[in-house]
């Protein structure tokens, strides 16, 4: 099911600019999020995220009407839902420059949520990509997502689940579609905002959530020896929640502390009303 | 004008697919080149480019189509023109792996070249962004251009023309849609092909007609101190062919050897039949 121009209708084919700049140039956003009994689980800081990312890019969005897409779609169905949130800089004339008088293209498509996709387990391999701190690609949500295409590819064809990207500097950044986290003890550690990785709503969620138990929260560098040595890793992500990782390479890791992390779990599962 | 499934249209808004890949990844592949009298200028090495490419990402492409797309279209009018030829992944469904039939979307499109374009002159300034060799969009001309984008962006809010993108070691590297040369004496200077770059189609035709006319060609880093201190530095493109650089940031690129400078830019105009 789609939204497109303040209608829902059943196909996803409609008539479309091909000098999008979406399509030619990557140049746009999305979201992605679940929505459970019609609705939409932490919509607002998906959309305080697209609207920050869209100041950064110079791309004039409406709030409204991206929590309308969102809405329309979630409401059409009490079936749990993933509805992905698009926006494009629009149609543009040959070149880089993004017209002056740009015209943004907002579309957002509905399709089931997988229960089985939810606080499952994962084999992760790192990839050869790294993260680059200086693209604006890095820390937003961007139609420009080729390297996590390829790393999430690679993954596969090696018989992972997803990839662990690194920074530049050989330090465990994130996955394909999700952030990081290591659990020793009462403590959690997540690499910080430092350019690499996005500021994932489901790593926020899961940071103030566990911060509510009492967990000890660090935003530190984390090497790939660190995570292998953890009592637990894990990795958030808006439409999986919470998934273990139970390998990187060859590394088996750890299985730890069993208690500290279900009470985080669900902790976060009970605020998902519907889930 | 538009070349869409084996067709020339003169609307460039067709029936799209919007669960398509290019459009919601970035995945998938372009090529720019000009075409004089009907003749598309450096075809072969374009369709080799992408073909490449397309082997690099999984992308089963039809050479045949992707040469009578551009055919049709230059050979549409005999104005003057650049084609721009676009190939997608086509459409898929929700997550980041992609569908195992892949049926690639391929379309073209045709606009007017301006001659003004070719062979003159742009101020740079170094961009924030820098180039990631390790991904697979700094080495091919991806759907994922976002990068490129800001940084001509920031560029032109700073009254540039264009952008130098540095390496994550300081090297330059390229511009937002050029290679980059310095010229001193007989000796053209210019990076290597080490994933920072794209594999530049005239950049290969320049370093090929400068060994013609005898100067000495080498492919090596170059800090932006060299580039200040060269005789000449240039950039090239293929719809642009050679501009020269007249200044980057504060300071003021050389103007020297104006007479092997311009044997050279005139080797390559030759060789371009009505440009």
């Amino acid at each position: 099911m789609l939204w497109y121009d303040g209608k829902l209708v059943d196909s996803v084919t409609m008539p479309f600019d091909l000098s999008d700049r979406g399509l030619l140039l990557g140049d746009g956003l999305f979201e992605t999020l679940p929505a459970f009994n019609r609705i939409p689980f932490l919509l607002a800081p998906h959309l305080d995220r697209m609207m920050s990312a869209s100041l950064r890019l110079g791309l004039p969005l409406d709030r409204a009407t991206l929590e309308n897409a969102v809405l329309a779609l979630a409401s059409a169905d009490p079936s749990a839902c993933v509805i992905r949130l698009t926006a494009t800089r629009g149609a543009g004339p040959r070149g880089l420059l993004p017209p002056k008088d740009t015209r943004p293209l907002v579309f957002a498509t509905r399709a089931p949520w997988v229960r089985t996709s939810a606080f499952g387990e994962a084999k992760l391999v790192t990839a050869s990509i790294r993260r680059n701190p200086t693209s604006p690609a890095s820390s937003m949500k961007t139609l420009s997502y080729l390297d996590n295409v390829m790393g999430y590819q690679e993954a596969h064809a090696k018989g992972a689940d997803d990839a662990l990207f690194l920074t530049n500097t050989g330090h465990a950044a994130c996955t394909s579609m999700a952030n990081l986290f290591m659990l020793n003890h009462n403590t959690l550690v997540t690499p910080p905002l430092d350019g690499n990785i996005l500021p994932g709503v489901m790593r926020r969620f899961v940071m103030d959530t566990a911060a509510a138990l009492g967990f000890e929260i660090k935003e530190r560098a984390m090497m790939p020896a660190d995570l292998t040595a953890a009592d637990r890793v894990f990795a958030t992500n808006s439409v999986r929640f919470i998934t273990r990782i139970t390998r990187i390479d060859k590394s088996a890791i750890g299985n730890r502390h069993d208690e500290a992390f279900e009470r985080l779990s669900d902790a976060v599962a009970d605020q998902a009303p519907g889930l």
